[in-house]
């Protein structure tokens, strides 16, 4: 512990090696302050900027107003190196990207005759004249260089002056990405190439203990800054986030390599993933490892359990099957045993786990989870709403069960128990695994 | 018609009015600004202003970096009425949100005794010890006080000083939105009831017709200025979005109401809902008040039909229970008919029929439906991904089905699936029930 954490806080090589941009991103539109569109393009840009070494500060959504968007891309000409704007380029006219770029920089607007003669020819390709009101999408500042694009009429700016840089994107998300990766993306590669810091990231996802806990177990590493770690609760669990800058990218993993291990190794087998990986995709690699078959009997999760299993590509080949036995009588029909739900109602951990039983015999699996409770909004044989059992039964091992209360809405208290019913999975057959054999 | 768009094209006493707030959102999270979640609490809390009479005009992300925090909160302390934070109010250091108002405010935070001890219970409620970081967690300031909750561990801060109010949310969906709607949305409903323009909107979904010819069906409408008119293609169908601005929302209702009428006129029942109306809820309502049971046999979608119908709240009065068939030998072994699979396949609308009659014999309902096809990412049978093939099986009508060729991702053809199925469902019982008895 101590040996690795002074190895983290001693000083490294570059941690301070400045990135060589700082951004920020602007989306443009009066629709995404109504919270009528998500704003899907900044999530897109703010996720390929660090492996470019680009560092994003700020991120802003404005109206399709001139004064207010003015002094959002003013305070950015000011603070940061590079702008990136999406929206508010097409021919209407609360479209103002160019208009108040033109202020901020105090250049005057003009028609570009290419550009024009393009935008034209973009219309008549689709047969249509071109409204005259679209001229303004050909329009330029003396600063500003024209970023065609085949997939749209509105061609984006390159705007360059003082060494800063303001690039404004078409807000339809085909013609923003292609533009990015076709035009923008290549060239600050091209500028950065060999004078940059980048930032690369490791994910580790956990299941089983809260964030809280979670943070304690690796507090000794959280000292560091190169890389830094950083903890955060998740629907499936709690993730660490290990993010290291270097000049290069097989630098930077260098620096995470010692990190992750010991971040693994304080946290053992709590840690079911990384990066993209899913809680279904984990533990469906470990049935098809272990050559095991899996069936579901659900009742308040309404099959989406099943769902999320199914999810997985390839999981045809350990999923048997699943049943929804949402009436009590579907529960009888498929095998449960009316003696335990007489004696102990459906909503119980004994029925939870006749469940399992039931459909892994009906179904022939190697392992069968049963899931019964009470999703809401009502409750159930006195049973409060978030009342979850959850049961499994294999034949290698002794069944298992898992209960609780949950205090959400309904579809989370769904969502909560999948979660939980991996998890229960997962641990069970990595306890089976790492029993003696015989 | 002329009547009507006449009357809606005419001045109207008060579009100009202006709100009494000016609102600004904060989402707090270095997560946000590396593209690793969407944020959707931003679109979520946009959305509900404009009924309040709220007026937002600025966006932000910022990090979890307390310079950069502070700059940003200080920024909207000054320039509006109301801003609203979400995230950064976790137990871990790179929690920043109370210590950045703090500062910006010029206050001192310090444990509040009373919110200590309701943290310590809602650990002991889930049968652990409270990790001791989580005491920041019960920190206020003088100008604040807290906004509990019942469904995390961090409360909210409502701060007031000089007029202005900072409302700080955590930044997990289920908690933020509770607090929103029990604590926050009350309050700020209570301080502007009478001195606002309050802008309220009816969204009308349909299913069945294109983006195109919907906007066709309704043009007449589409000139209105108060209320307005949007046509926005969704992945349920296509949505209309009348909206309408006046002082009170009883007045803006009024407005609403003729175009409402005349837009449900020209569209008839392709319309299955209005505003927060889920097609699985419509569905379920048509089965309840016929009196009509239901049973679902699923394989390319696994259980995610079931799930879907299974999240309204009551469905266990009509669904009788569903199977997630997803091998061949266990559609067999549940009903479906050997012959059938021989001549056609699984990946038929034979099979998806025989898949539907067998689930409604088998499960004792009147309906069954039943989906088969290739979710991807690999082919089957030799029919490409995203061949879906749904079938329809009810006593009171000849066997239905629907087959189509969808070329999207795994889930998204799973999704559109289960709304065609929904909407195949719902055309079927119209389409009966519009039928002369006998």
């Amino acid at each position: 512990m101590r040996g690795i954490s002074l190895a983290l806080t001693a000083p490294v090589a570059y941690p301070m090696l400045p990135s060589l941009m700082k951004a920020e991103l602007i989306s443009i539109g009066t629709e995404l302050l109504l919270g009528e569109i998500l704003d899907t393009n900044a999530q897109y840009l703010a996720a390929r900027l660090p492996p470019l070494g680009i560092d994003l500060y700020y991120v802003s959504k404005v109206g399709d107003n001139l004064e207010r968007l003015t002094e959002v891309i003013e305070r950015a000409w000011r603070r940061s190196d590079l702008a990136i704007t999406t929206g508010g380029l097409g021919p209407t006219e609360d479209d103002l990207t160019r208009e108040a770029i033109a202020r901020v920089l105090g250049e005057e607007l003009s028609v570009d005759p290419g550009m024009e003669e393009q935008l034209r020819a973009f219309f008549s390709r689709r047969g249509v004249a071109m409204p005259e009101r679209n001229v303004k999408q050909a329009t330029l500042i003396p600063s500003a260089r024209a970023l065609p694009t085949p997939r749209g009429p509105a061609p984006g700016w390159w705007v360059e002056r003082e060494g800063r840089v303001i690039v404004a994107l078409p807000g339809p998300p085909v013609e923003m990405e292609y533009m990015w990766e076709q035009q923008v993306a290549p060239e600050l590669e091209r500028r950065l190439a060999g004078r940059r810091t980048v930032l690369v990231a490791r994910v580790l996802k956990t299941v089983g203990l809260g964030e809280g806990h979670v943070d304690e177990l690796v507090s000794p590493l959280l000292k560091s800054t190169n890389p830094t770690i950083g903890v955060y609760a998740r629907a499936d669990g709690v993730q660490l986030r290990i993010a290291a800058k270097a000049p290069t990218k097989e630098e930077a993993w260098r620096l995470i390599e010692p990190v992750e291990a010991e971040v693994r190794r304080l946290l053992g087998d709590i840690v079911w993933g990384a990066d993209d990986d899913t809680l279904e995709g984990a533990v469906g690699g470990l049935l098809r490892q272990h050559g095991l078959t899996l069936a579901t009997m659900e009742s308040c999760t309404g099959g989406l359990l099943a769902n999320v299993i199914t999810n997985v590509p390839g999981s045809s080949t350990y999923f048997r099957g699943g049943l929804v036995a949402y009436a009590t009588e579907m529960k009888i029909d498929w095998g449960v045993d009316p003696e335990i739900i007489a004696r102990h109602g459906v909503i119980s951990a004994e029925c939870a786990r006749d469940m399992a039983r039931a459909v892994r015999e009906r179904l022939r699996a190697d392992i069968g989870i049963g899931i019964t409770g009470v999703a809401g909004p009502d409750p159930q044989e006195e049973k409060p709403p978030g009342t979850i059992h959850i049961g499994l039964d294999a034949g290698f091992t002794e069944p298992q069960s898992v209960s609780y209360q949950f205090a959400q809405g309904r579809e989370a208290v769904k969502r909560r128990a999948v979660t939980t019913a991996l998890a229960l999975l997962r641990r069970t057959i990595l306890d089976w695994q790492g029993r003696p054999a015989g």
